[in-house]
């Protein structure tokens, strides 16, 4: 391939779009005619002013965004959102419903727990270690939110379509799946995802957040804590993560121009998963780790009849030019992610790889 | 100049070394041999592990850190850490001594107040609109901590040699002079730097703490304001940002082996400084703002007869291939900031602008 290149099949950091990379490389040293680096450009310049404005833009336009929902971009990750959310959203006996589907969910939890806030499990796919997605929830009238992780990258599970929650607001870590397939934002209160998967690279997280979410917020919290700080300053209260923020407008200038929005772009990746999902099952050597119905069309687990096997399978296709194939180090096993950036040729390697290693060791 | 690139006179985002740049951008499709972007490898993956091991020995060799100091990477700023300190370090009925030397000091302790700390402000230069830095103060012995801002970048003003606090550990905000001189390590607890001047693109705040300071962290925090959390997990307990990481990497890199280290960095600064301060002060036309025993090495504040001579200077700067030049909306006037990676033919062709600009204008 170009350069050398693999296909990147990692869970995170991963795959970003071809083209994007080429335009940052090819604008390293001197950006839109600065005479600068990206990362040597202020971010109170007109420069990055069209950077991170036009990042907001194509964000709404492609999640179907109305005005009252603000997209704003904040350090430390989804890990930070777990602690954020609730300092933000849960007042004094005001409480919130979270579903629990694995590690994410579980740090979710505990992170409003660590605060001392009223959080109510009101389902859990821990009794068949986290393999499926629960159905027929009773969500609390009274919660504040509604937590799921709406795509979990160790289990390969995913969230087909949203839960009904009777009203109560939804709040989604989409880290894994933002940008994957249309959104419709009407349930949501707020929608986070760090970008290191699905939209750019690590050090930035999307928050998208309604007005009465952000009415929510208590004055008194530090200021960068607080969404409403990001919300009041477009997400420069102080120097934001320009280079993060770079990256993913470029990666949503391509989602829109080149692949031509989400509804190709998730043909696109249920093509992906169906034909991996299918040289998995078709046979008795590969076997899939999530329930049928609960199967992630991000991140593909699945297991070889032993772990020598799957060993040798994750060093072969490494020689082959495919990596980042190894399961996650909680759960072992093998993982295929196949996030947006991972086109479709990758995919049938892969498969093509799979055959083959099949015949060999089947 | 090449690939008519500026001379880059920006506060932050700033300047960084052109080498720098060039090694990020011809490796960037193709990190390390890993067939990956940096932006695209695992930060779990050999390749990243080397990376962040480099960064943090090369800040404990030039800073000389012994076994008592661990070197974080914290997400948000230093804006966070005008939180995190405070959250970290004081419980109770403890107390901190603060210096208020401008925006940042006050920042600093606006955040501590809001957070209900007990705050000492035992010394200010706001009398004379922060434009110095304040002399024979008395700290509280009882003090956990004494926090200054090592520079002020809005009003030019740097601390020459550090306080004696009799004993209380210093925290220093050194975001905008970290490794721009060799450092006596031994008075401080806690150092912390945005990367964005010195060290590194926007994204990253460095923080150096050492052991007696970590043994104060209370564990009800929540895990990603716990400096414990990053102390105890090489800074991955979550996904840190890895570009932002890489490149202090670099630049660290650059500052051992391509300059020589923080003694031969120091005397380029000095030289700098010395000869654009000449510029300013040799005439009636130059004014700089600052006191004299209190200026800058890194950003030199200046100003004009009048305004509008400056917003001329300014624009024929740019012109001229020197971008940059304006003072902090705040403050206006002239500011040029002079980091470790202007080089010194950026500030003689600046002093040669000025000469030329006087003689058209003065």
């Amino acid at each position: 391939m170009k350069e050398n290149r693999i296909y990147n099949f990692n869970a995170g950091p991963a795959a970003l779009p071809l083209e994007v990379l080429e335009e940052i490389k090819d604008s390293f040293l001197n950006f839109g005619g600065s005479g600068m680096s990206i990362t040597e450009v202020s971010h109170r310049s007109k420069w990055f002013d069209d950077v991170i404005n036009d990042a907001v833009a194509r964000t709404r336009r492609l999640l179907k965004l109305d005005d009252r929902f603000s997209v704003l971009f904040i350090q430390g990750g989804a890990s930070m959102q777990f602690c954020m959310i609730p300092m933000n959203l849960l007042q004094g006996d005001d409480s919130a419903d979270y579903v629990n589907t694995g590690t994410w969910s579980t740090k979710a939890i505990k992170e409003a727990e660590i605060l001392g806030k009223r959080v109510n499990v009101v389902a859990s796919s821990e009794d068949k270690n986290f393999s499926y997605i629960p159905k027929n929830i009773s969500f609390n009238s009274n919660a504040v939110y509604a937590h799921i992780t709406s795509n979990n990258t160790i289990k390969g599970t995913q969230w087909a379509s949203y839960p009904d929650t009777g009203g109560v607001p939804l709040i989604a870590d989409m880290s894994s799946d933002i940008m994957s397939r249309p959104l419709d934002v009407d349930k949501f209160g707020l929608i986070y995802a760090g970008a290191q998967k699905n939209i750019g690279p690590a050090g930035v997280c999307m928050v998208i957040i309604r007005d009465d979410m952000l009415g929510r917020v208590p004055e008194s919290l530090p200021s960068m804590l607080k969404y409403t700080t990001y919300a009041s300053k477009n997400s420069m209260y102080n120097t934001p993560p320009c280079f993060a923020i770079y990256t993913i407008q470029l990666v949503l200038k391509w989602l829109e121009e080149t692949v031509g929005g989400l509804e190709k772009m998730a043909e696109i990746n249920e093509k992906k998963a169906r034909i991996l999902y299918e040289a998995i099952t078709s046979g008795e050597f590969y076997r899939a780790t999530a329930a049928p119905d609960s199967r992630s069309l991000m991140n593909v687990t699945f297991r070889l009849p032993d772990e020598e096997l799957e060993k040798r399978f994750i060093a072969q296709a490494l020689e082959n030019g495919m990596g980042g194939l190894k399961g996650h180090r909680s759960v072992g096993g093998c993982r295929a992610s196949i996030y947006n950036a991972t086109p479709l040729a990758a995919v049938e390697a892969l498969v093509n790889f799979m055959k083959t290693f099949e015949k060999k060791n089947g």
